[in-house]
């Protein structure tokens, strides 16, 4: 048995009970050798879907019922249960993706972080927005009701696990987290790729269900390899909305699926990004060849596997973009093989790139090519503005470490390139002086394609606070009205409900008028 | 040229010019006499729903530029204009609906009151929830950057004027309000029952456009009759969101378009709903005629074409409950033939009663017949709980004047049928003392499937305040996290966008350290 293995049984935790059973098996891949690692694991059947959507819908009042501090309970339990794993955790982490331990650690820091994030938010209590509008018996020419309003939980989330993050975007990460603290039941659907740290994180929910008494329907945890099990997750009328971190083509199918149930549910994907930086002249011209350090060294990020990755440089050519190019071509054409987390993201990469071969763009450098089963090298590309105006594939993100240079003539042309971009999750500037002022229009046009603007940096590194907006316009994001990251993501799992001339003592204790719970409200337009 | 006609010249307003131009021409209808009135109005044709949308992607990033203070000036100048229209748009309003003037002008006034809420709500500034993190260039591993964030209007949305509000969910409501309010071009689909009301209403929007210098694609008014300008307009890639208010075809219709698209957009389609009304034992016995006239009166209500209009009574048979059945037969029984707004919600109101007639229900009394061309008789249903249970039709609106009532044996049965329902706007309860209590599972299934609880009321009458919550699960909305009415509406029109470590003096005032419009924000996680 492999080192993955340790303390691995190949468990499904199904509604309060670990279970092996299922269909097909499949392993854990490691990524250097190619070789099946851990246990098997049993793709679940519509059986078990069945059973852990009813546990689900069986789980949604009770746990709404629930108080606010029981909820923060679970969170803290969680964390704390994943840091008492210790090097269990990251050894599995490790051998399951070939990502070093280092950025095991950080992510498991972000991981813990965020669940006690949530935990503090919903114990505070402010963030269900209470309003309270309160009666006139008096108004003509009709007396006005009392109205009083707070955001609920929306009842069972279907999770999908990460490839690229398999602790802060999988079985405990946002999504789960922010989805417990609002009172939503989770259903996670594990990533294949790591099976075995799904099934770790996903026992120390299931303990901590347990140990605070909660309806054991409140968690599950399936895994699976083919596309059956999200399916039938998706379509099962129990589900009332669904979380992905992934791909442009799996959150396109799930919010497909999701549109034409006949109860359509949202669907927050978050997928692919190219995550386009614009350097602007003084800034070439003043710093070019230190500009393109920088960006190299967020590109070669967990093997350019961030969805944040800077996939995309553009600029007007001008002083300075020689040192910046030979700086960009030699820091990433001197770049060591990274193994991808999985051999499907090794195939992704190489097909996208069998299909640029038909296009108009030039392979300007690559990096190391490495011996390992998932190893991909670094590719530089280089194509003009208007080929990537004429060729939609060249605006789309190659997943992995490639970076598509674009040095522009006019200004016109850079105007034009940018109106052409779809959806990103972030766009960056790198601008000196008047550089900003000068190229206003441009800058908008980027603006309104993205959740989040950045001068002068790089846009890997995803803070976790109250001003993050982790989403975007499409195809970034499936709602751009959403961030995946920070406070604000619990929102996505609620919904307004108003009691009007409700009895008071059975209103909940949010909008009671002698405020129990000590939260922020609006009290007939005064935020106090 | 009949009364209606006064002022009308068939007019779209596209993009800042009126014009006469389009395909086939229809009329309104005189809801009476089933006669045309006023002038023709040209189906919009593809070239000029083109020419709209591109004037609107055109306005999109100037509207966004104006200032808060711009956009509340467009909508008082617009809430003026409305009532400087005097009685030329009332005497309009009452030959193409058939409702009273009394209705007409209450429904003004709620227009020009939502109007000029969203002015206010947009120059205070607040509804933008900024957020502000500040940098921390000293922690460790990684210095903390500066993160800004705020709410920003999305862009064109497309609003389908409503047949039940001609103002108030129509030309200028508050789709429109609330669109124009978060710096989004709005083109209205004008509904074809009252296409004078829509001309005369986007008059005044397109003058106010252009005497504030505003981007002529702020604001189109199309006029159609078949469904192909609004699937023009739904499928059109500058467009990034839709309002709609109607039936549950058209909504869905409508939803699934956006979620097809290469871009899907969010659609906010409020649609039907039955609003059930619970009775429970002891304020059944203590007052069951009282609630019985209560509830005909609300059901009466604009020929019951509200859509919060209450059309299914359950309670459990016991002590009073033959005073209440006999004090609706009696009430609704004895109602005048109401004329519809169209005579297509006529020809829906027979089609629904056509399909009835096949399915385990009575009609328990039938108002007065009418000889207006839309004249519909209210209709009193009776089935039994299991009949509901089994039977989706029955747990479906009739639009228009008709209540179901069920009278259910155990108490099982009454949270077996609440269980059984889909999402509504509202539900209400009827409840004396202890009835709340021992009925809270019933009432908590109800809750979890609506907008707006309600105690010992009616649901018809929606307060625009704060707390109220007009939306629902689906399928009384297609978007549960939102209302459409009330100030948080505005938040269907935008989203999030994050600024990171942007100079400081080209951030938008609202994230500005001075915080110059004086908007309330988070700063570092405290609201000041």
């Amino acid at each position: 048995m492999s080192a993955a293995a340790a303390g691995l049984r190949g468990e499904h935790f199904l509604a309060g009970a670990a279970e092996t059973e299922g269909g097909e098996t499949f392993t854990a891949i490691d990524p250097h050798s190619g070789k099946a690692i851990g246990p098997s694991y049993a793709e679940a059947t519509a059986a078990q879907v069945e059973r852990a959507c009813a546990a689900a819908a069986a789980a949604k009042l009770p746990l709404l019922a629930t108080a606010p501090a029981q909820r923060a309970a679970l969170l803290r339990r969680i964390a704390d249960g994943l840091l008492e794993l210790g090097d269990e955790l990251l050894t599995c982490y490790c051998a399951e993706t070939a990502l070093p331990k280092g950025r095991a650690e950080a992510e498991r820091g972000r991981t813990v972080g965020q669940l006690r994030l949530y935990a503090d938010l919903v114990e505070a209590g402010s963030w269900v927005d209470a309003r309270i509008d309160r009666a006139d018996q008096q108004r003509q020419p009709m007396p006005k009701p009392d109205l009083r309003r707070m955001l609920v939980g929306i009842g069972p989330v279907v999770v999908f696990g990460a490839s690229n993050f398999p602790l802060a975007y999988s079985v405990a990460g946002g999504d789960t987290a922010s989805a417990l603290a609002a009172g939503c039941p989770v259903i996670v659907k594990g990533h294949p790729a790591h099976p075995g740290t799904s099934e770790l994180v996903g026992r120390v929910i299931h303990d901590a269900v347990r140990a605070l008494g909660l309806p054991a329907g409140t968690f599950s945890l399936l895994h699976g390899r083919s596309h059956e099990v999200g399916t039938l997750l998706v379509q099962h009328p129990a589900i009332a909305a669904v979380g992905f971190t992934g791909s442009h083509r799996g959150g396109r199918a799930l919010f497909d699926l999701a549109a034409a149930r006949p109860e359509p549910i949202p669907v927050f994907a978050e997928m692919g990004s190219m995550n386009p930086v614009l350097i602007l002249p003084r800034a070439m011209a003043a710093r070019g060849a230190q500009i393109a350090a920088q960006l190299a060294a967020s590109a070669l990020l967990a093997g350019g596997q961030f969805c944040t990755s800077p996939g995309m440089v553009l600029w007007q050519r001008g002083a300075g973009d020689e040192a910046f190019v030979a700086t960009l071509t030699e820091q990433l054409g001197g770049a060591a093989a990274a193994p991808t987390v999985h051999p499907s993201i090794k195939s992704g990469y190489d097909a996208a790139f069998a299909e640029l071969g038909k296009l108009p763009v030039e392979v300007t450098a690559r990096g190391a090519v490495g011996d390992g089963a998932t190893a991909v090298c670094l590719t530089l590309l280089s194509a003009s503005a208007a080929a990537v105006v004429a060729n939609p594939r060249l605006r789309t993100e190659i997943y992995g470490p490639a970076v598509l240079t674009v040095g522009c003539g006019q200004r016109a042309e850079l105007l034009q390139l940018a109106g052409s971009l779809h959806g990103h999750l972030t766009a960056t500037v790198h601008g000196d002086g008047d550089d900003f002022a000068e190229f206003a229009d441009v800058i908008e046009v980027l603006r309104s394609k993205v959740g989040r603007l950045l001068a002068n940096g790089v846009p890997t590194g995803v803070e976790v606070c109250g001003a993050m907006v982790h989403g975007g316009p499409y195809p970034a994001a499936t709602d751009a009205r959403f961030s995946a990251v920070g406070p604000t993501a619990i929102l996505r799992w609620a919904r307004p409900v108003c009691w009007q001339d409700w009895p008071h003592e059975l209103l909940p204790a949010e909008l009671q008028d002698h405020n129990p719970l000590g939260i922020r409200r609006t009290i007939d337009g005064v935020v106090s």
